[in-house]
C-alpha cells in the first residue's frame, strides 16, 4: 500500500515523544489537588459567573464545564499537563505526517496518522500535502460517480436508477459511517436509502436482504486489507443473492479498499475507491470509508460540509490554551476524572435520537485507541489508560440507567451532547413548552442534579452530588456540526493517548481472539472433511469448550 | 390501583431480611480467597474435565463458567453466601407476594414484586394466585382482541385490516418490549410491523411517522401512571398526526395503563389493558406492557411460548444448589468479580444480531435495580452495589472495543450469549465453515483468549489473561429461549439485590433530575407568557446554565 512522500523523514523525529505520565510534575500537582476537588454541592458553588466563564467554544460547539470538579488551580495544572506532555505539539506533528503509530524498539505498524488530511483540503496548502492530494483525488472520483448516478448515466440492467445502497463492512467500516448516516438521515436525498450489513451473524445479512429490491441496489464493500473475514463472508452471501436474482454483481458492487488489495479488482467491481494505511479504521469516517456511502445518501455538497466542520475542529485543536480548545479540554477533564478522581467509566449521552449510534462509534474510537497496557516505548503502564465508554440517548437513558449514575456506589462522569433546535422541525407545545425545550431542559437538569445533589431526611431520596459532567451544545445537528463533533472526539482520544504516552493507533489486542477463532474453525473444517477427525490432541481446551457448548453434535 | 389480596399479610414477614453484606462470614472467606484467585493462565488450568463440569443447565440454556476465576473452594464459599443471605428463600417469598419493594422505617413504595406471576400461569396453582389471575384475565382480553384483528372484526375506517402498530412508551415500556420484538422479528406474522417512539426528542416521533400509513396503524400507548411526560407528549404528537390525516384517534389508539389512571378512558382508546403496581417498569416485558405489542406482531401462541420459557427459568431459579441454578450462579459470579476481584463494569455480549438491543434492556433492568447506595434499612452501603452494564453484539464488538477488554488497564468481565443455529437458516459455506460456525467459534475463542492470555516477547502483543467470562448458550433464539433468557437476567439482578441487601425495585434516583427539569421548563413557560420574565431570582444556577447554553435567546 502507498505512503505519501516524506514519511521516512518524519520517522526519526517521532521518537522524541517519551515520558512517564506519573513522573510529570503536573501529575504530582494533580494528585495533591485531587485530595480536595472542587465541591459542587457547597452553597453558591455553581455561581452564574462560574457557569458563564467555564465555557470553551469552537466550530459551532460550546463546551460547558462548570459542572466538573475543577477550579482555577486545577485548570492551571491541567494546562501545565498539556504543555509538559506536548499534547498540542504532538497533534500538530501528527497532522504533518509524523510516524506516530509505532512502538519504539519493537515490531509495530510504523505508520503515519493522517485522518486529518482528508479534511485539510480547504486551505491553499495542506499540512500534509501528499495525503491531502490523495484525499482530493478520491473525492473527485466520487464526485464523478455521484454525478453519473444523478444524471442517469449509471443505471442498472433495466436502465433504472439506483435507489438503495448496502454498506458491507465491520468495525471502523461500519460504526462511524452508520452513526453519521443515522445522524443526518433527515437531510438525505429523497428516495435514497442506505442499509448496513456488518455482523458475521448470518441473520444480520438475511434481515437486510429480505427487504430489498436488489435490482436497484448498490453494494459498497469496505475493507482496507480486502481480507476481513466477516466482510468477505457477507460479500459472498450478498453476491449469491444477486446471482440467484439473475443479476450481475459487477454492475452493482463497488469497493472501498487499499490500492493493491485482493479487492482492488475492476473485473468484480463497478468502481473502486481507495483508502490508505495512514488512516486507521476507527478514524476513517471522513475518508472514502464513510464518504462513498454518505455522498450517495446525502449528496456531495453535504459530504463536503461534514469535511468542513471536521476541518474547523481540527484547526481549533491546535490552540494551545486549553480554555479555547474544547477537544483538548475534554481530554484533560477526562484524565482528571479517570486518573486522579478514580472514575473508571465515561457515559456519553446525546440528547438527540439521531445520534443513537454515535456512542457506539465512540466506544470503538476511544476504547480501541486507548485500551492499552504499554507505553510507546513498550514499558508496562503504571497508570490507567482509557476508560470504558458507554451510553444511550437521553431522555431514554433517564428512564433506564440514570438511577445508577445518580445514586450508585460508582461515580460515572457524563458528557451530554445537545442541540438548540430539532432537525425535522416537527414539534408541538404541550403544557407551554415544545418537545425540543423538554429535551434540552432535561439535559441541563441532569447536569445540575448530578453536580449539586440534594440533602434529604429519607436516606433513599438523598443525592450526594459532586458527580461531574460536561455539556456540548450546538445550534442544530447538521452535516457541518456532525463533522465538527466527530473531529472533536477523534482529537480528544488522540490527546489522551499523547498524554498517557501510549500508541492510540494500533490494535494488537484483537489478534489473539482472531487467532483462536481460526483454530476453532479449523475443527469444523476438519470434521467436515474427515468424520474421524478429533482436534483434541492439538487443542485440548478449544476442543473441550466446543464440546461443552454442544457445538460438535451432529446437525 | 389494585393490589391482590394477601398483600398485607406478607408485609410484616418481609422485614425479616436484613444483613450487612460485609459482615457475613462468607464475605470474610471470599475476601481471603480473592487474594489468590484461580489462575486461568497456568498450564492445564482449562482442563477438559473443568470445562465439562463447570456447566449449569436450565430451561434450554447452558451456562459455561470454566473461564471464571473460581475453583471448588470459591464455589463452596459462593454457595455459602447464597445460603447465608437467604437468596433463594427471598426469591420464593418474592414470587409468593412478599412486600419487598420497601425501605424499612422510611417512606417508600411498599409494594409487592410479582412480575413472575405473569408467567406462573401454567401450573394448576400459582404461587401468587391473585396476581396470576389478573394476568390471565388480561391475557384473555388480549386473545379476544387478537382474534378480532385476525378475523377482520376489528378494522379501520375503510374496513381494512391493521398492518402496523406503534408502541409509544419510554424506559421499561420501551427497552424490554423493543429488545424482544427485534429478537423475534424473524417469527413475526407476515405483513405485520411494529415501530417504537420513546424519546421526547421530536425528531424521534417525526422519523417514525414519516414512513407510516396511519390509516392501517394501531398506536399502543404504554404508561402505568398515565402521566409520563415523554409518553404523553409523544401521544399528543401522534394524535395530532391522525387528526391532520382525517382519522379518528379513538379507532386507532389502545392503552396499557394502571386501572384508574388518567389514561384509563374508554372514550379515547379502542381497548385498554391493565398493568399493576406490583410489577415495576423494568420487569414488565411479560406483562401487558410487552404482551400487547408482541401478541400483535408474533401472534398469541408465540407470546405464550415466551411466557412458558420465562416460567421455566423462574422455576429453575428456586433451585438451592448454585450449580443447578444458572441465574443464581451468574449473580454470585458477578459478585465475586465485582466486590472481591474489584471489576467495576460488566460487558454483556450477545453473538446474535437479533439481540442487538437486549443489552440496552439489561442496562435498565440491572442498573436501575441495583444502582443504589442504601440498604433496605436505609443505612449507607459500605460495599459496592451494581456495576455498570454495557455491550454490543459480537462479532461487531470484536472490531470495536475488544481491544480494551483484552489489553486495557481495567479488567472487564464478560458474559457471552450465543445460539447453536441461526434464526433465518440462510447461511453459506465460506472456507469450509458456515457463518453461524464462524460466529460461535469467535464467541468461544474470545472466552479462551481472555482467560488464557498469551506470553510474547513483544510487550505490545502480550496478553495477560485471567480476564473472566461466562458463556450462555442455547439451541436457537426462539420465543421460548428468549423468555428464558429474559427471566434468567431478571432473576440474576434480583438475587444480587437480595445479597447486597438493597431494594432492587424502586428508582428514587431519577426524581431529582425530573424535578429540576420541571423547574427549567417553567422558565420557558414563563418567558412565553411574560416577556419581562426572569427566573434568575428563584433559580440562579438553572437560569445561568440556560443562558450559558444559549437556550434563552430569541428564536
Amino acid at each position: 500500500m502507498e505512503q505519501p512522500a516524506g514519511a521516512r523523514d518524519q520517522r526519526q523525529a517521532s521518537s522524541c515523544f517519551s515520558h512517564d505520565f506519573n513522573k510529570l510534575s503536573a501529575w504530582t500537582q494533580l494528585e495533591e489537588l485531587a485530595r480536595s476537588p472542587y465541591d459542587l454541592t457547597a452553597p453558591g458553588a455553581l455561581s452564574p459567573v462560574r457557569i458563564r466563564d467555564y465555557r470553551a467554544q469552537a466550530a459551532g460547539f460550546d463546551l460547558l464545564y462548570s459542572t466538573q470538579r475543577v477550579d482555577e488551580t486545577v485548570l492551571a495544572a491541567l494546562q501545565g499537563l498539556a504543555e509538559e506532555s506536548g499534547a498540542v505539539a504532538q497533534f500538530r506533528r501528527m497532522k504533518k505526517g509524523a510516524v506516530l503509530n509505532r512502538i519504539e524498539g519493537y515490531a509495530s505498524e510504523e505508520r503515519q496518522v493522517l485522518h486529518t488530511a482528508c479534511r485539510d483540503i480547504f486551505a491553499p496548502v495542506s499540512l500534509a500535502p501528499a495525503a491531502s492530494d490523495q484525499a482530493k483525488a478520491e473525492l473527485e472520483k466520487l464526485a464523478d460517480f455521484l454525478v453519473a448516478l444523478e444524471a442517469g448515466n449509471l443505471v442498472n440492467e433495466a436502465g433504472e436508477p439506483f435507489t438503495d445502497l448496502v454498506q458491507v463492512g465491520i468495525g471502523g467500516s461500519d460504526l462511524g459511517p452508520r452513526a453519521l448516516y443515522l445522524a443526518l438521515v433527515a437531510c438525505k436525498i429523497p428516495g435514497r436509502r442506505v442499509h448496513f450489513i456488518s455482523n458475521v451473524d448470518p441473520d444480520d445479512a438475511a434481515a437486510v436482504l429480505n427487504g430489498l429490491d436488489l435490482a436497484k441496489t448498490l453494494v459498497n464493500v469496505v475493507s482496507k486489507s480486502g481480507s476481513t473475514l466477516e466482510t468477505l463472508t457477507n460479500e459472498e452471501m450478498v453476491r449469491k443473492a444477486y446471482v440467484e436474482a439473475g443479476l450481475e454483481p459487477s454492475r452493482h458492487f463497488i469497493a472501498v479498499t487499499g490500492k493493491g488489495s485482493p479487492m482492488d479488482n475492476p473485473a468484480r467491481y463497478l468502481r473502486s475507491f481507495y483508502m490508505f494505511d495512514y488512516i486507521g479504521g476507527r478514524y476513517s469516517v471522513t475518508s472514502m470509508v464513510g464518504a462513498v456511502m454518505l455522498g450517495f445518501a446525502l449528496g456531495y455538497p453535504h459530504l463536503i460540509e461534514i469535511l468542513r466542520g471536521a476541518n474547523a475542529m481540527d484547526l481549533a485543536a491546535e490552540e494551545p490554551d486549553i480554555r479555547r480548545n474544547p477537544a483538548l479540554l475534554l481530554a484533560l477533564l477526562g484524565i482528571w476524572n479517570h486518573n486522579f478522581l478514580g472514575c473508571q467509566t465515561l457515559a456519553i449521552l446525546p440528547y438527540s435520537q439521531a445520534l443513537s449510534r454515535f456512542t457506539a462509534h465512540l466506544q470503538q474510537c476511544d476504547m480501541e485507541s486507548n485500551g492499552k497496557s504499554v507505553t510507546r516505548q513498550g514499558k508496562a503502564l503504571a497508570w490507567e489508560s482509557g476508560p470504558v465508554i458507554w451510553g444511550e440517548p437521553g431522555t431514554n437513558g433517564q428512564h433506564a440507567f440514570y438511577q445508577l449514575i445518580h445514586q450508585g456506589t460508582a461515580i460515572v462522569p457524563a458528557e451530554f451532547i445537545g442541540f438548540r433546535t430539532s432537525q425535522h422541525g416537527r414539534d408541538l407545545l404541550v403544557e407551554q413548552t415544545t418537545s425540543q425545550e423538554k429535551l434540552l431542559a432535561n439535559l441541563l437538569a441532569q447536569a445540575l442534579a448530578l453536580a449539586t445533589g440534594q440533602p434529604e431526611d429519607n436516606p433513599n431520596r438523598r443525592f450526594a452530588g459532586n458527580r461531574p459532567s460536561a455539556v456540548l451544545i450546538a445550534d442544530r445537528l447538521t452535516p457541518y456540526t456532525m463533522g465538527a463533533l466527530l473531529a472533536l472526539y477523534e482529537a480528544k482520544v488522540v490527546f489522551q493517548g499523547f498524554i498517557w504516552n501510549i500508541n492510540s493507533f494500533d490494535q494488537e489486542g484483537v489478534q489473539l481472539g482472531k487467532k483462536l477463532a481460526t483454530r476453532l474453525l479449523a475443527h469444523y473444517a476438519g470434521l467436515r472433511q474427515d468424520s474421524g477427525y478429533s482436534g483434541a490432541v492439538a487443542d485440548v481446551s478449544g476442543w473441550a469448550l466446543l464440546e461443552a457448548a454442544g457445538m460438535l453434535l451432529p446437525k
